[in-house]
């Protein structure tokens, strides 16, 4: 049956998968990518701001490359997961413009088997380049799987992970920042690296009420297969008993609350990790918070520092009291999306 | 509090406010505005066409420009505000284009606060420009905006503002367009500026009902920041219940509606006045009938010519009879939109 | 009336009917045909993979070019139609890429009045042409339109049909393909001409749910004017009761369902015959399935080969055991497409 997806058995670690769909990235995905998230961020909206600081043009919304990326992995990767259980490792490692093409690879780096032996955890390194090679994103990814059966499974393997990615990492996302041509009242706030302190928690405010179209037009933008995500008659009879959310259109929207407050925290530079905590759904509305984490200066940088910042997400809960976990340590009922991101910022 | 808006007390008479977040516009956005209205006046949906009339290549539909410039004065001017009370004074000086970067100002022109003293009406002259300084439009809006409290109000200060925009303001906005080279049958209507009489009322027949997809797409896209129109869940609430839809989204939707009837008429040059008489929400069918209630020529233009054109926006209610007034007065309880346009239409 | 549409008896055989509102296809309309309906054939999606197999760039979908220039014809022809019965003769002539303009004429080549005689049947032969007057495509269509009354109805003419386009007349609506830079992995499949068997039949195995912003936005993006497309306060109270979902629409989501199987078919070069067999609705899921009904050689082209496929799409009926008729000849009841295709698939 033609679009059936792999099993956990299918998966070998070391096995590198390329993915189908190349995709040409565009103006018409940075208007539709503006229509469904609502983003602010300066650099990304405006050509003569851009560059005005460094850039030949605007690049497009970091989030994008993502999940025009990420998209091209489902086929192959988790088109019979059950679950898509985190984020690590992510790097954003050069800006996207409209024109470039992106091209997506995956290597299997690690596979572990439930001890209910129905499902797996299979991780994966995902590469994003442009047609010509240039790599312009990698994040690990790990999923269960389902078990196909009817075959041995596999040894478990499990990648080591770092809890966060260096500082010295990040450095190659954007180019040199003009930090005095940066006019903090185009870009909407005036706080920049030095006024943010470690601890620091941000209340995003608005809250953004999801529609299954959005969402919907979302996964087919993004050419993202999950048929959870638009197939409404077969997800009337799952165990959701209605369509999912793509997962990436929750984080989406995260980041553009998230502009109340973060202003100036113009690129994603790094995802330390991340966890779809739990579903959401349409007629859902999403909040966020963030709490500054961590700070560092870039090495070799004095345009751009780093702040890294745990964003989370909310459903239907506005986070005046910044909930996160419950005093037993679990999850707020509330929360959706846990993502522990570094973020540039000019100094 | 990140993206907490100005209150009443906040805005003095003669202050000038830089909008942030510049924006460049593209044929991504014309994409997307042809799909949330449905336009088919031809200048700007051919290039071919606009050329051939006089264009570089076709202008973006006018609206999208307001749109643009108004989503920017949201955060700093209506934040806050109960309601949109009205515009007046608005010209169309450039058309704009793909690849145009758009900025906006506002300045403070008159306060008054309510008699209650619990809010105050607060009228601005917002200006919107290319990044190079080029102006492309400018209009007034009146808005009641909340007091937050604690300080003194200040002395009202109400501006004079003219009934209607003089037609020899209205010539900057289009090229000298090639008459001779106008297609009737390509443009879809064949009445130009002599085939129209004062007095004349034209039901533009269709109608659409809105989702709350839509309007949704449509404010973000323009990043309008009012949370009214997409924070479901706070809305719920409130004293309307639900979403209210921006009120440019049913503007633009009464002009795309208004092609029947008025297909040459391609450029909106001047807001003479414009009211939202009421509120519209998803599910509500929004209908348009025109009245032409004044035709000059333009100064020094053979070319085309200044059709005023009164339009009003039902709700649930086609416009056979053409309402607009109860017989005491009042607003029929059917219209949602009272707008006064400039249109220019070649001779 | 503005915009109320030609009747039965405006029709007149040899009448070239030139459509209005000649239109700029753009790489906005790309993006968001592919938030509409999740197109995934790599030469459509990929500015580097068209470059390298002959193209120089990706070519709009070729549904896109369809949409188009069936969108202009509405008002002149089917905006009192009862139905839409029918296409023929459809063939794709060129392909467009963004930045082309194009405009559409209808030929009148055939009515008949139902013996009823309060509606007749026109058959128009539409063509789309880039505004230099270059071909892009051709079709068929027959509708159902109303009489107004008061008028001698005219002597049936029926025009004489292929059953099939002929594979001599499809090769002009792709380059030559580079079959050596053809890569299957990108491509997403590995099966080509030579891989197909008539009586083949093929599960798209996934199913979309239709939303009403979904369609609505498409229908206004073609710049299709048929009100019960849009107008849900109309419909309330017509036959239907619900607003339609644009034909259109389902064939596009159908043409993007039908990837997964038929990966390389990268091209429909022609429509032999195609009907909206059943209204489709909002809520409503579409599956497909396709069956090879004959595979033929293009003349003087080793490159590619033309597959003829009969792609049946269902609503809210996975395609499991390929439902079609019933036994008694009737269509099945979950049958709401039945589009007969020639495809074009490198060899």
């Amino acid at each position: 049956m033609a679009g059936a997806g792999r099993f956990f058995e299918d998966f070998v670690v070391g096995d590198v998968i390329r993915h189908a769909t190349p995709r040409t990235v565009t103006v018409g995905d940075v208007a539709l990518n503006q229509a469904l998230y609502g983003n602010r961020f300066v650099v990304q909206s405006s050509d003569a701001f851009a560059q005005a600081v460094g850039y030949p043009r605007s690049p497009v919304d970091d989030l994008i490359a993502f999940h025009v990326v990420f998209g091209k992995t489902v086929p192959d990767v988790s088109l019979n997961a059950f679950a898509n259980l985190g984020y690590a490792a992510g790097r954003f490692l050069a800006p996207v413009f409209p024109g470039d093409t992106l091209v997506s690879t995956s290597e299997v780096i690690g596979v572990r088997p439930t001890s209910k032996g129905d499902a797996g955890v299979v991780w994966v390194r995902t590469r994003g380049a442009r047609a010509d090679g240039a790599p312009v994103l990698e994040y690990v990814r790990w999923v269960l799987v389902r078990v196909q059966g009817g075959r041995p499974l596999p040894e478990p393997v499990v990648p080591t992970l770092p809890s966060a990615v260096d500082p010295s990492e990040l450095g190659g996302a954007c180019p040199r920042i003009d930090r005095a041509a940066w006019d903090d009242v185009q870009a909407g706030g005036a706080r920049r690296f030095d006024d943010y302190a470690v601890g620091e928690k941000i209340d995003h405010v608005d809250g953004m009420t999801i529609e299954e179209a959005e969402h919907q037009l979302a996964t087919r933008l993004w050419q993202n297969t999950a048929r959870v995500h638009f197939d409404g008659y077969a997800q009337k009879n799952s165990k959701l008993g209605r369509r999912l959310v793509y997962g990436g259109h929750v984080i989406s929207l995260a980041r553009s609350l998230s502009f109340n407050g973060l202003e100036n925290a113009f690129h994603i530079a790094g995802v330390n990790g991340g966890r779809h905590v739990a579903p959401i759904f349409a007629g859902d509305t999403l909040y966020a918070w963030s709490e500054i984490v961590d700070k560092q200066p870039l090495p070799g940088r004095d345009d751009v520092g780093a702040l890294r910042v745990r964003v989370t997400g909310l459903k239907d809960c506005p986070p005046t009291d910044f909930p996160r976990a419950t005093p037993d340590g679990k999850d707020h009922p509330a929360v959706v999306l846990d993502l522990d991101l570094w973020l540039l910022i000019p100094r």
